[in-house]
């Protein structure tokens, strides 16, 4: 056996990735010098409880409640605590003493990202966060370092598991989004509150981290355009099926040149429809898939487990690899790039495709006023399909007209232009209802 | 404009590839230099002749014929050139001036990459080779950082463009084998000598290289078990696609214990079926895939580009940042892992399950019969479905029974036992012919 510099690596945090890390860091820790050509000495676990149960054995001896200790002297600190606080304070002072640091962290580094790279760069230290973004896919290191030469154009992602598989359920069993839902927390897959998920906040820290990523521009957490699952219906995903589609809660970040020709990045998150054809139509469950499109490379995709313990270790310990390797080799950490710095583009500048459902009073002309009405938004129509014929639907007051369904595909439209076209057409007298608003990505 | 310190690039080869390099590199210096941290420049680009047309335009003041001279005094050598010498020997002389090289050269790699590592490790020079397997899709880096404190159990790769679109063109539109191969050289997906892809050459070499690198250990190409697709039939296409399965060639690594016990490394290249809903059969046209099977990550899937001038070029240019990074940081190189050596077994020891369907005399204890030569040859009957009834087959002389077709899936089997089986049933009194053996992969 070869005989290798010890480093000393110190984790905060044993809930279900941590656990595993420490695990495989253990029983792995010589195949893992091989490859680091540094020994990996696990030099003590920070939690908050010492007695409470945990998904892999730790060896007594490594627990300890007292984090700012364990860190000092540490080479390497990784922090899989979560949260804000203490978790921020303690990667400052682990990066302040010269350690690299690892995290999987995605709320802090959404919300405190420049600070951190900016505290790591000072000390030139390096901050890795591989395991912050589609758990176990390697997304962040793609990113940096195998498109670095390339631009990057458009990145759709499905990146939290738990909506994918409530609109997967929706989509391939029919059922209602509670249905689903209730599925998703049976087996493990939502958490009692699902909030983050559902509304689409854990999609949108994703977002922020990719899009900074992707365009070398800081992306902050409230740039984040964001819509949740939680409107969708059981209808929409039917309709959607038989048109073609599936729905997909998607991060989407692009860089795009507005209607008044400004260039900038947009960031958000929402649920949208996806053609059948698209490899991002075909993953299914809880599985996440990143999707790049480059202006040299073409088409990417990039597909894994997005969360899971014992996953979301595998990228962990990636990140535990290449930090090893760069303390035997030495030199500076790769600052953050945010050398482009692209204008963040508010959502109503954003250029995309929709299709709308309306409930329309069934008489001769309606047809004719729809088309004007779009057409006098700026919004032109692509498809026009009376879909469906309508039950009774129950009409304005003295409206006794029967009704029809109408489904609208639109051209490329600015989200302002087609919000003032929604608005009119709410207020339409031919329009009895606005049924469905969905924008279409990946075509 | 920030200043940085100038990198002197020197660019092998102006082929599809090294031309878009060039045209990328000039058009955009400026970005890439903020990406890499160092200016980069582009001091010649060595071609065989001069007036040659490209498919990009090179400045003609760049353009040399003598590449020895533009290795001298340069920091990072592109070598697009192809082939193995002088490919080998220009290497080898920039990596002994301290250059780092970068080189999409799959057939070198395969065949010389250990004697090109040892040379890198040797001066501290480092050699990167992203483009070298499957194009545009980032999978070297992934494999060798992201992956690294993983471990990896099976790598299934569609990493031949031609060979996938001809396999996909036989099950969308059943297609011939001659009528495929026939429109992918309209397309331009198979060159005007297609015995390198479709007799899975191409595939045999990236296979040696993907080996190497996610088991640590040199799996040289004549290791490399090879079968193209000239012997897959429409038939074949057609019965897979009715039993659920489709047709690709595939690159298999597969680190597996054999019936001995013996701990070792498997790598393979044939056509085999893959159930429908694995990731793999949805890769369609002339695009590749790796699917990797990872004992913490689980399954994850990279897909992209797998050829073409401008997206490989991607590749490189990522390579190319990696280098300037590292040469503004500073250090020796990251040597390539063989730390693990493991022992690589051959085709016979290999394990997996098999399809096979056989003609045979259509009477009383038949099923009997042929189900005991499988048991007496160890291989174990999964499935068994006389799927066909077989129009008038040619007998043996004398042989005045109706036929019948069988189609027989196995439990996993070795290669040995599975041979015997088929010799068994080629000699077998109520077998008129094996019509068909295929491997079932990824299931």
């Amino acid at each position: 056996m070869i005989e290798y510099r010890n480093l000393r690596v110190a984790l905060l945090g044993a809930g279900s990735v941590g656990a595993q890390v420490a695990s495989l860091l253990i029983e792995h820790g010589e195949e893992l010098a091989n490859r680091a050509g540094a020994g990996l000495e696990l030099v003590g676990v920070a939690v908050r409880d010492i007695a409470a149960p945990r998904t892999a054995e730790i060896p007594r001896e490594l627990l300890t409640t007292d984090a700012e200790s364990l860190i000092l002297g540490a080479d390497i600190v990784i922090e899989l605590m979560g949260g804000l606080e203490p978790a921020r304070t303690l990667i400052l002072q682990a990066l302040n003493s010269g350690a690299d640091v690892i995290t999987g962290n995605k709320a802090l580094l959404a919300t405190h990202g420049p600070e951190l790279f900016e505290a790591a760069e000072q000390v030139g230290a390096q901050l890795y966060y591989e395991a912050a973004v589609a758990g176990a896919i390697p997304i962040i290191r793609p990113l940096r370092d195998s498109i670095a030469g390339d631009r990057i154009k458009r990145i759709l992602g499905i990146v939290n598991g738990t909506t994918n598989f409530i609109l997967d359920r929706m989509d391939t069993d029919g059922d209602s989004l509670e249905e689903a839902l209730a599925t998703a927390t049976t087996l493990g897959y939502a958490e009692a509150d699902p909030t983050a998920d559902i509304e689409g906040f854990d999609a949108a820290q994703k977002t922020a981290i990719l899009a900074s990523l992707a365009f070398h521009t800081t992306v902050p957490l409230d740039a984040v355009y964001r819509e949740g699952i939680t409107t969708v219906t059981a209808e929409q995903v039917d309709s959607a099926r038989k048109a073609g589609y599936v729905v997909k809660l998607l991060a989407i970040c692009e860089r795009l040149t507005d209607a008044e020709g400004v260039e900038g990045v947009s960031a958000r998150v929402y649920p949208a429809l996806v053609p059948r054809s698209h490899p991002l139509a075909a993953v299914h469950g809880a599985k996440n898939a990143v999707f790049i499109e480059a202006e040299a490379a073409g088409d990417l995709m990039f597909y894994g487990a997005g969360a899971g313990g014992i996953e979301t270790a595998s990228a962990v310990l990636g990140d535990l690899v290449s930090a090893a390797r760069r303390h035997v080799i030495g030199g500076p950490g790769v600052a953050e790039s945010t050398h482009a710095n692209l204008p963040i583009l508010p959502m109503s500048r954003v250029i995309t495709r929709y299709q709308i459902t309306l409930s329309v009073v069934d008489q001769p002309g309606v047809l004719a006023a729809i088309a004007t009405l779009f057409s006098a938004h700026g919004v032109s129509v692509e498809t026009l399909s009376q879909s469906v014929l309508a039950q009774s639907v129950k009409g304005r007051p003295g409206d006794t007209a029967p009704s029809a369904t109408l489904v609208i595909g639109t051209h490329e439209a600015s989200e302002a232009d087609l919000a003032a076209t929604v608005t009119a057409l709410e207020t339409s007298h031919v329009v009895r209802s606005v049924t469905s608003v969905l924008r279409v990505e990946g075509s």
